[in-house]
Parts: structure tokens; C-alpha cells; sequence
């Protein structure tokens, strides 16, 4: 069977949607990888006190099986037991879209169901005790039906796989710097397609397009917020035109195909910005920005990172207009941990991936948000975005 | 802000198709109808015996406020608490997104809350008891947390709300019929596309774009399953070069404006059939689908309906070749509540709206699926699809 077609909708509103119907395989990705992936999942498992672990379809399981797209009404649910086999519960309609999983040499079994029976049976059955940890984006749907037949105590396994998926080993770390070179790319042909005159979306289309040129599977989210809508971080696109003067951010990316995402924005004015201001406040993120990325190191805090950007921000008199966390981290999901917020005391380690994307928004007026994407190394940080961090004058 | 534009990207192994198109919130929900609504969801959960509804973005809560995306990890949640205002607990970042529900007039507070901030407490604080049903689509991530917070009994919201959201009401029903005749309207297109020597993913997207030109808002899943990918119900697109002789199963559908979804199977042969089967075995099909559809008026259960189609199939030798239930509810997504399968004793009442989608699969050679929606009337059934039913011939 040849590659599946894929689909992006942008949503106004700020989600993006990937269609019920699409393939999402990653990888592919190496049996004695996948093999290592379950056994470090199960010891996290035990250590964490529970008996199994519930994984639905999403990134924990493309991350263990390298297969495995939405959660849809029909449950499939890989269980890693401790001390037993894994097994993969899935209804017989869908069993194809895991062609691709080694599941024998894995030794993970597989039980298909049709309609009418009853999935969630065929998951007690697979468990050995009643103390489960359910993915963090398996639907209620599926967790009250599980807790309700399997009894015991249901908590998040989002604490327990962090704890392998921060940890970004060599592959994943070069699947990462993949990404970022290609939104790289992007992000430097913008003068192709931005200037006065066009709206946000006709810009939009063009970025998505070179997305996709320059080496992502798909354009996963566009922002191009122009003027006044660069002062709202989750706007994403509009019919407004953008006209000379406009300070606009450009906040973008998607997967590569091993899955792992880009995220990186910039920003751009078209000639002189309309507001006076616009120079020295951007030099003050721009300062806030390169002092989170140097302040990144093993030992120092996720909170700490957040910090050193927050601090230089505040003390410029703009702390009340930076309304988000610095980071987030970013691997399969675009969205994961760690998360580069006030208050989160996590000890940053070699491997963890995160973003560092400081913004100043000023309502009615204008916005501006540099970010990139940096790797903990052994005693420092690799970006994996290098495109030159100052605002980008554009031709109008 | 003006409306946001919308594309589709389609990705076949490099071709990328850009298609411009309208962006939507649900709507616009006229606000006695939202009001009523809440009205009747409070009372609904009165009934079920539980304090309050806590509801995630998604189509229980755009049902609710006509807006509402998808759950990320920022929790948002209307809570909507029995004898006491519904509050909308909702990050700031992404409070613009709402700007278009008339929280006022419904009586909605609304509650915004920074990073750092805990919004399970504030949902805590809206609520009066703790005996809370949760969107059926709420992420565990969610769920567990306010578990934790809230303590109490936790339930599905699911089947509280569906007692609203399965019985259509006239605004409901005219968008169901907007949409099944544009979907319509790309079937009775098809030979303008589908043809041997293209591939499925090469039809698949100028069939995209029709969806999206016949006035859904996108397209949201196209099936194109030619020869033995027929027989796999959730194969979408390949590389698979279509050839003469080919049955070849299409099944599409989008959103139209107002949120509601089109669904339609329609099957295709090029040319005479490779296979000697097909007639014979196509008129099963066709026979089944038309007693399924015949069945229906309210006082009949969903299983009954079910039983309807698969009996004729089974009769005639093919019940193992009959994989899924005969259909599901359909609305502001694309499966919900009613499900058309066995032991579902669910009496059909008049408003409520469902596929009606048998199919035999005969696997490693070909496939068929008949696929109208259908709602039940005071006295009998309308069907919003009405292409001919017949496997249809198209020129080699």
C-alpha cells in the first residue's frame, strides 16, 4: 500500500484539526528502539506504583508503537502491564492502519473486537491488578467506561512516559534539528510572499505551501498576525489586509516524517512600522529572548528559564503585556512536556526539547514573539532554529 | 476581526493543492435557541442526577455557545451547574476566540486565567456539589485533575446531552439537508474525476475541492477505496493507480456553516467488473440498504435497523463479510448518538438523524458500502441523500 494522502485544515479560532480519516504512521522506527521504548515505559510503570499502563491512540502510542492516529468512539488501547506482555486492543476495522507495527517481535499481542462486543472487557482481561495510568488525551469517553469496569485507581500517564519522551535520544534529537532547518527555510523566503496588499490568509496559503516544499509532511499551524492581530498570540489568520507599516508575526510549523514537529517564529514590518515604539520594545524582547536560550542548561529550572526572560521583560515596564509561558515542550506533540513556565522546578536535563518564545503584546496596536526551538545538551543548549533573531524589514 | 480564511493542503508525496475557503464559527446560533439550550442541558442534568455539567471544546460545548475548538492542554470548560449561572472557565490567551457568544444576554459568567494559574480550582468554585458529568471528549489530562480537585462522583456527560443533541430541531434539520444535497452534488460529479490510470489520492484530491465548492466549509474526510482497498471500511487514500474494472468505494463529507455534517457512500465501477461477483453480490447490498432504510420511523429500536440490513446479508451468505454496525448519529460531528448497531434497544424518535451505511468487504479483491442520512419524521423517515442507489457505471 503506497503512502496515504494527508490533509491540514486551519481552523479560525486558533486549533488545527487533522481529518478523522488520515494515517499517521511516524517512523518508521526501529524494532530494538520500540522494544527499548516498552521495556523503559514498563520499569517507569512499576516505579510509579501502577499496574499497567492504558495507552489510547495519539503521540504516546506512535511514540511506543510507531503507529497509531486519533481517538475516535471505537476504544483501541495498547496495555503495558508490569510483569506481563503488552497488549493491543483494537477494533478489527482498524487493525489495518497497524500493519506497519513489528507487534511479533515486539511481543505484543493483538486483540481485535467488532461492533458489538465490548472493548473494555478486553481490557480488564489483559490486566493483571487494577491500578492503571490512562494517556493524558485518552477521551472520558473511554477513561469513566474503563474505570467504571476495571475498578481500582485510574491516574495520568502523561507523568510516567514524560519521563522517557523528554528525554530525546539521538535520532529524535536529529529528527528535531530536521525540522527546525526546514521551517528555517521557510521562514526564509518570507519575503516571497509577504508584503502590502494581501490578506493574512492569501500570505497564509503561500506559507503553508512552502511548509510543505521545504520538507514537512504537513503545514500543521500558520500565524501570521498582522498589525493590530499580532497583539493576540492565538490569532491565527484573517481576511485583513496587511498594509505597509504593519508589524507582523509569523509563528509556524509541522512534522517532519519520523513525526517530530518545528515551531519557530519571527517576526516582520513591512518598511517603517506605523508605531513609534515598535523599535525599542522589540530590542527588549529580542534581549529577553537570547537571555532565556543562554540561561538553558542542565540543573537549571524550567521555572528559571521562564524567569530569565519574564524578568528582563518586566523591568522594561512591559511585564503585563508578556500574558503566556515562555515554553513549551516539543517532540511528537507539538505541545509536551517540559513546560518553560513560573513554577515548574523541574531540573532541565540533556535531551529535553523545549521553546523559548518570550512575546510583548499591545493590544489594538501591535505584537511581536521570537521563538525557537533549543535542545539541552551536556553542559549547555543547540538551537535548532538559526535564522537571524532581529526584526525584518520587508520591502513594501 | 473579519472571518479567517480556511485551506486545505493536500499532500500526495510532494503535489501540494491549495483551496481558499470560508472560515466559520458554528452559526450563527440564534440566542433563544442557545438560551433554551442551556435551559433544557440544565434540566437534562437535573434529571441525571448530577450538580453541575462541566463541558471541554468541542461539539458539546459549540452546541451550547455556537463556539468552542478542540481541547488542548490549557483547560477550558463551561460549567454548567444545576440552579446556579453557567461559567466559562477559559484561558486568556484564548478568550478572543469566544468573543462571538453573547455571554451576557445567556447569563454566562466568564472566568480567564493566566498561566500559573490553577483553573481546576476555579472550576471547583463555579460549582455547587460535586457530583459533575464531564464531555465525553474531555481529555483524561482534564478529567483526572478535576477528578482530583473536584472529588466526588464523576459521570459522562455524553448521555446526558445526547438527549438534546439527538433530537434535531428545525434549524437542525435544514442544515442536515444543506448538506446532504451538497454532498449530493459532488456524487453526481464523479466522472469528471474518477477514471483508471489516476491515483486515488490524485481523485481524492479534486474531489476535495469539490466538497469545498459545493459549499461545505471543507472537506473532512474523502475515502476513495479502489479494487481490494474497497474492502478494507477505513482504508482513505493511496498511491494505488485506479484500473478498469475497479469497484471503487467513495465515501465524503464535510461541514456546511452551521457545523452540521454531510456523510455519503456511493459506489463506482470502471467499466464491466473485474470480479464475476459484483452484480449479484451488489444487489445483497442494495436490497439491505434499502430494508434498513425502509425501516425506520420512531417506535423502532436502533438494533432493529441494524438487523434490518444485516439479515438480508446474512441470508445471502455474506454476514462475515458485514464488519461494522449499519450506521451512527450525525450532527455538529460526524459520529455521535444514535448508533445503528446490535443491542442498542434505543426506540427511534422524530428529529433524530443517522447514517444508514451496510457494507459487504471481500477482502483482497473488493468492497461496497450504501451510505445515505437519514432522519426520522413524525410517522416515518426522509432520507438527505438521494443519488440512485445502483453501483454505478463510468467510462474507461
Amino acid at each position: 500500500m503506497g503512502r496515504s494522502a494527508r490533509w491540514l485544515v486551519a481552523w479560525d479560532g486558533g486549533d488545527t484539526t487533522r481529518l478523522p480519516c488520515m494515517s499517521t504512521q511516524v517512523g518508521p522506527v526501529d524494532v530494538d528502539a520500540l522494544r527499548a521504548r516498552l521495556d523503559r515505559a514498563t520499569a517507569a510503570a512499576s516505579i510509579a506504583g501502577v499496574d499497567a499502563l492504558l495507552i489510547a491512540p495519539g503521540s504516546d502510542l506512535r511514540y511506543l508503537l510507531g503507529a497509531g492516529g486519533t481517538s475516535f468512539e471505537r476504544l483501541t488501547c495498547l496495555v503495558v502491564p508490569v510483569g506481563g506482555a503488552p497488549v493491543l486492543v483494537v477494533p478489527k476495522l482498524e487493525h489495518p492502519g497497524y500493519a506497519a507495527v513489528p507487534t511479533d517481535e515486539l511481543g505484543v499481542e493483538v486483540v481485535t473486537w467488532v461492533d458489538g462486543e465490548d472493548p473494555y472487557a478486553l481490557v480488564k482481561k489483559a490486566l493483571k491488578g487494577n491500578r492503571t495510568a490512562v494517556s493524558d488525551m485518552m477521551p472520558a469517553l473511554h477513561t469513566v467506561r474503563l474505570r467504571d469496569v476495571v475498578g481500582g485507581e485510574q491516574v495520568l500517564a502523561g507523568p510516567v512516559l514524560r519521563e522517557l519522551r523528554m528525554r530525546k535520544d539521538a535520532a529524535e534529537v536529529a529528527a528535531l534539528r530536521e525540522a527546525g532547518a526546514a521551517i528555517d527555510r521557510v521562514h526564509a523566503r518570507m519575503a516571497e510572499w509577504l508584503r502590502p496588499g494581501r490578506t493574512e490568509a492569501e500570505v497564509g496559503a503561500d506559507i503553508a505551501a512552502a511548509i510543505v516544499a521545504e520538507g514537512h509532511v504537513l503545514a500543521e499551524f500558520v500565524i501570521v498576525g498582522s498589525g493590530p492581530n499580532g497583539a493576540s498570540p492565538h490569532h491565527d489568520l484573517s481576511d485583513r489586509v496587511i498594509e505597509a507599516g504593519d508589524v507582523v508575526v509569523v509563528d509556524i510549523g509541522g512534522p517532519v516524517a519520523e513525526g517530530y514537529h518545528s515551531d519557530s517564529t519571527r517576526d516582520y514590518v513591512l518598511g517603517e512600522p506605523r508605531d513609534a515604539d515598535v523599535w525599542e520594545t522589540y530590542a527588549v524582547l529580542q534581549a529577553a529572548q537570547r537571555a532565556a536560550v543562554d540561561a538553558v542548561r542542565p540543573g537549571v529550572t524550567c521555572a528559571a528559564v521562564d524567569a530569565a526572560a519574564r524578568d528582563i521583560i518586566a523591568d522594561a515596564g512591559f511585564g503585563e503585556y508578556f500574558v503566556h509561558r515562555t515554553g513549551h515542550g516539543i517532540g511528537l506533540d507539538v505541545h509536551e512536556d517540559p513546560y518553560i513556565v513560573g513554577g515548574n522546578d523541574l531540573p532541565i536535563e540533556p535531551g529535553m526539547a523545549f521553546s523559548v518564545e518570550p512575546g510583548i503584546y499591545l493590544p489594538g496596536r501591535w505584537g511581536a514573539r521570537i521563538e525557537d526551538i533549543v535542545i539541552a545538551t551536556a553542559d549547555g543548549v543547540e538551537s535548532v532554529n538559526n535564522r537571524p533573531h532581529e526584526l525584518v524589514v520587508l520591502p513594501t
